[in-house]
């Protein structure tokens, strides 16, 4: 790229204002996996929270891993996780962007984000977590361990993929499914949604 | 979506062909952070390998994270970050598409990726490991921590954002990067490479 370097060092890093430093950091891990992650506390309570850290941490066991932060509005999210042994990963298209970003606001527990931003939940063979009607990609997820990072309190929740429902045209032969034709979008920063529009698929890189 | 739904329990996801179930499974995840990580040995032998598990952990300090696994070509780059205690991330544009994916070629650790896939390096203020130079997004990172999953012996390797080196035209007022603009692309499923085009920015939620 034609255009002038701009040098960052860790002085600088450092004493950048908090929140320009909140978006500048948040920028730079490059675009992110995006999901509405859906839950029920015991009492019956849902909740729906976007989240922009998950990772694939194996196939066989299918885990799937996610950060959260104790301080935040993920905290809903794992307090019921940790009650109810199970959550829904539900992906995000583009006309549902205003309203899965809003499911980061700081509502009370006892209001639901399903509610509060108008996403309908669905029951899909009995799991006992919400999925998001409107998602086209839904995955029910069993809690298997969380791993708390001591370096700064993030806490990092691995979970197994139990069911998936998703449309049948999206599944390509081989298993591999093309997130561009379920329409999932992805996000970068703090609060910036993409869509995203062309593919290459490369085969297997041998030596 | 208009279109006939696919349901997948537990029983017919276990009983998936095994490399039909690693492009389903990491599909799932969504799009994801991809790059390229630099490092190199206590002998000087340089290594690049392409990652797609890049998650933000904190702004402050900045630190960032990433799976690796011990049993497959992310093993050279484990080694050299805790022989050297640093590594660098850079962003992948469209027109490195191909020579990134190459790098996952499984090389014996004599061979340096960035002479083999034909990817220049560059040294930037002493920083002890090699950045890529035709990346628009430079970060150099310094080990901190190593955290083991015993569920299926993955490890995530934690780092803290030393200097960053990156066009001063993508970075925002507001300290927003805009990565479209940087020509990073993302990655979906195993081998599937994706330019972004689209975004939209919107404002801090509140109930």
């Amino acid at each position: 790229m034609d255009s002038i370097n701009r040098q960052i060092d860790e002085t600088e890093l450092l004493e950048m204002e908090q929140r320009y430093r909140a978006n500048f950091i948040n920028s730079l891990t490059g675009f992110k996996s995006l999901a509405l992650i859906g839950t029920v506390d015991s009492k019956g309570q849902k909740n729906l929270a976007i989240f922009n850290s998950i990772v694939h941490l194996g196939a066989h066991p299918p885990l799937i891993g996610m950060v959260t932060r104790p301080d935040s509005v993920d905290r809903h999210t794992l307090q019921n996780i940790l009650e109810t042994g199970y959550y829904t990963i539900n992906h995000v298209q583009e006309e549902m962007i205003e309203k899965a970003h809003q499911t980061s606001a700081r509502y009370p527990k006892t209001v639901s984000e399903f509610d509060a931003v108008g996403l309908d939940f669905e029951v899909i063979n009995d799991f006992p977590a919400p999925f998001v009607q409107a998602s086209t990609i839904k995955i029910g997820v069993q809690f298997k361990e969380k791993v708390p990072f001591a370096i700064n309190g993030t806490i990092f929740v691995i979970g197994e993929i139990k069911q998936i429902t998703l449309p049948q045209m999206v599944v390509q032969v081989d298993g591999f499914v093309d997130l561009v034709k379920a329409g999932t979008i992805t996000n970068s920063g703090l609060d910036s949604y993409h869509v995203v529009l062309d593919a290459k698929r490369l085969p297997y890189a041998k030596p």
